[in-house]
């Protein structure tokens, strides 16, 4: 049979867990956090199962669900948004990402997408039918580069896919980056914004979150994803939600109808009663800080060169002091022979690209990251 | 926007479960059972959150309930498959079905549906760019009509679907139709079967599932759907699996890994475990027969005809005896006057038809369907 997706392997996320799962090395490739989620969570869960909550929830997603998220996005970005017409909820933000833009991206329409980034993005866009047009961040800071995105938006140009906090970098928008986003829609009245903002929660050093839903004019033009995955530390179950205008809404709307038709209906009675205690969702960024800074300090004594990680559990070393291998074989080496499992920066490129740098995980306990800096450290 | 769906609106089980709960109606238009699930499945969910199983599962599922369902589906249908390359865990059958129409229908190839059909088929080929060719089953007994079938297909015909026990009629494949559907495979080389088998387990009159996976001929060129929410009255738990060859997986679960990447994690761990025990599906199909029976014993007063469902947990009904109003009117006028909310069967077909019937969803305890059984004997 012909491939649709002639280019896609197994994701690189399930070749690095496979491998230091074989080598039995600390795993710092694919993002989950080590740690327990909240118990009061599983209760929730538990009792609304008991309480016959298992039939399908409505499509769009539970009402008492959207009513707390739409009061959360009050209470984050000042903005109103209604939860009827404007949010729904999905099998992960992945699903949210990938019914998105089979819903609005057109056959040979072009879909930019900045590199190094999250590998869903560029297979849902070919599936559709449109043309992903790749723009590298700038390959020191990962900063995007506005004048080459600009250069590449043409009259086909449907959507530009922008992701922050960044996987794999780190990196956040700031004040002047959402200036060039917004000139760039008004230059551009065709333009949408895919926006990946999984990690809203994980961000460092009282850094605001500057997401699309703050502007009201990028509101207007956006489609924003959010993970309560990444956000409750439960990646497993696969539940998160998309904000949009009513009309684009509806498209998106149309495809989750028929991928998934809804959502698991427990978790979603869980999470509604969960949001309700705006704590069990403040405190988040504080606690992955104190795990970055307890892994990069431990790193201090190393040949490795820390690109500061200003958000997501996500922290890049460059390793060009250490090894002139390419990052995959250098990631692979350091999984079989030191027992350290990291992702090669590489394989978020569709370009062929080699910066020397490696991602790893940092949401495990304090054990693990003290285990792996040292590896890090004899190296 | 220019809609990649133009003519998908509101699916039908959304607007009637709607307009049940307005009016008070008793509801048995969508199909969900109202009884509760198995304690101890939820004992098992309970158990694996809290032992920390809250992380994503393995794309292609949990290894350990693959290997289960390979296990069901030797005793079931005396036949090994692997459980590592031919079953993919996904997030409910849509999702399946919908991945495999995304993967394996390219821009232009046909797809022949059998009407009146599940609602989630068209949407998904036409966004894959597939053309759709709608063949009706017999309007008296909803069997297929193997002439018609084959001079639909033809050389750009990629895919049959087919689904037994069939939603919304209740006929279940015969013996003969199983002989004319590997005589199609034969004559059409490049044809493949996508088969829709959720209610594989509810099944009645002793007669036996006769699925794709059962033939090792039809087996080979065969995409076989299931679904844990039906087989465990579970629907919005959104889990279910299917299982390919090889070769089909492979392409498959390149879309499922962008679409959904993986399903919940404890469901899936519970499930490993609950499948152990036979007896926790084996009897699935006694309990619905009983309904059915329940039901259609009451409506023998009423001027409705019954036509005889085998399987599934639907029953049609045809009402020309009490009104000449189309489906969709009676069913409304139904809902409103009455208090009993149903699925106009003309919702399952492209083409217009209008034969006069009503679904009605019987999964429900004896007291509801009592009830509606005495407002049908009213009219
Ligand atoms: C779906 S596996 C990838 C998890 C993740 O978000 C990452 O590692 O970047
Ligand atoms: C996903 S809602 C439809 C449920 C169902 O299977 C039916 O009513 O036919």
């Amino acid at each position: 049979i012909a491939s649709k997706l002639p280019s896609v392997g197994t994701t690189i996320f399930t070749v690095m867990s496979q491998m230091a799962a074989e080598h039995n090395a600390i795993n710092l490739s694919q993002g989950f956090p080590e740690f327990p989620i909240s118990e009061e969570l599983i209760e929730l869960v538990y009792r609304n199962m008991q309480m016959g909550h298992n039939q399908y929830a409505p499509m769009p997603g539970l009402p008492a669900l959207r009513e707390e998220i739409a009061q959360k996005i009050a209470k984050l970005y000042q903005t109103e948004v209604n939860p009827d017409e404007e949010i729904t909820v999905t099998a992960g933000a992945t699903e949210a990402i990938f019914s998105t833009i089979m819903a609005l991206v057109n056959e040979g329409e072009e879909v930019v997408v900045l590199e190094p980034a999250y590998d869903c993005y560029i297979p849902a866009i070919e599936l559709a039918g449109g043309v992903p047009k790749t723009v590298a961040l700038n390959p020191k800071d990962f900063t995007p580069d506005w004048e080459k995105i600009r250069d590449t938006i043409t009259e086909k140009t449907r959507m530009l896919v922008i992701n922050t906090p960044h996987n794999p970098s780190g990196a956040v928008f700031s004040p002047e980056d959402i200036k060039e986003l917004k000139a760039l829609l008004e230059q551009n009245p065709n333009l949408l914004i895919l926006s990946d903002e999984v990690y809203e929660h994980i961000i460092f050093d009282d850094k605001p979150h500057l997401g699309v839903l703050a502007d009201q004019e990028l509101a207007k033009r956006s489609i924003a994803v959010y993970s309560f995955g990444k956000t409750f530390h439960a990646t497993g179950w696969k539940i998160g939600y998309l904000v949009a205008p009513t009309s684009l809404t509806k498209e998106i709307r149309k495809v989750h109808q028929y991928n998934c038709f809804s959502v698991n209906t427990p978790a979603q009675f869980a999470l509604a009663e969960f949001l309700k205690d705006e704590s069990n969702y403040q405190g988040i960024g504080e606690m992955y800080q104190k795990k970055r800074d307890y892994f990069v300090e431990r790193l201090a004594a190393s040949k490795f060169k820390v690109i500061p990680s200003y958000g997501t559990y996500f922290q890049i070393l460059n390793y060009d002091n250490v090894s002139q291998e390419s990052d995959v074989q250098f990631a692979e080496r350091l999984t079989k022979e030191y027992g350290l499992a990291s992702i090669p920066v590489s394989a978020f490129y569709q370009q062929k690209t080699d910066n020397k740098m490696l991602r790893f995980c940092f949401a495990k306990g304090e054990e693990t990251l003290e285990k792996a800096a040292d590896i890090l450290c004899k190296i």
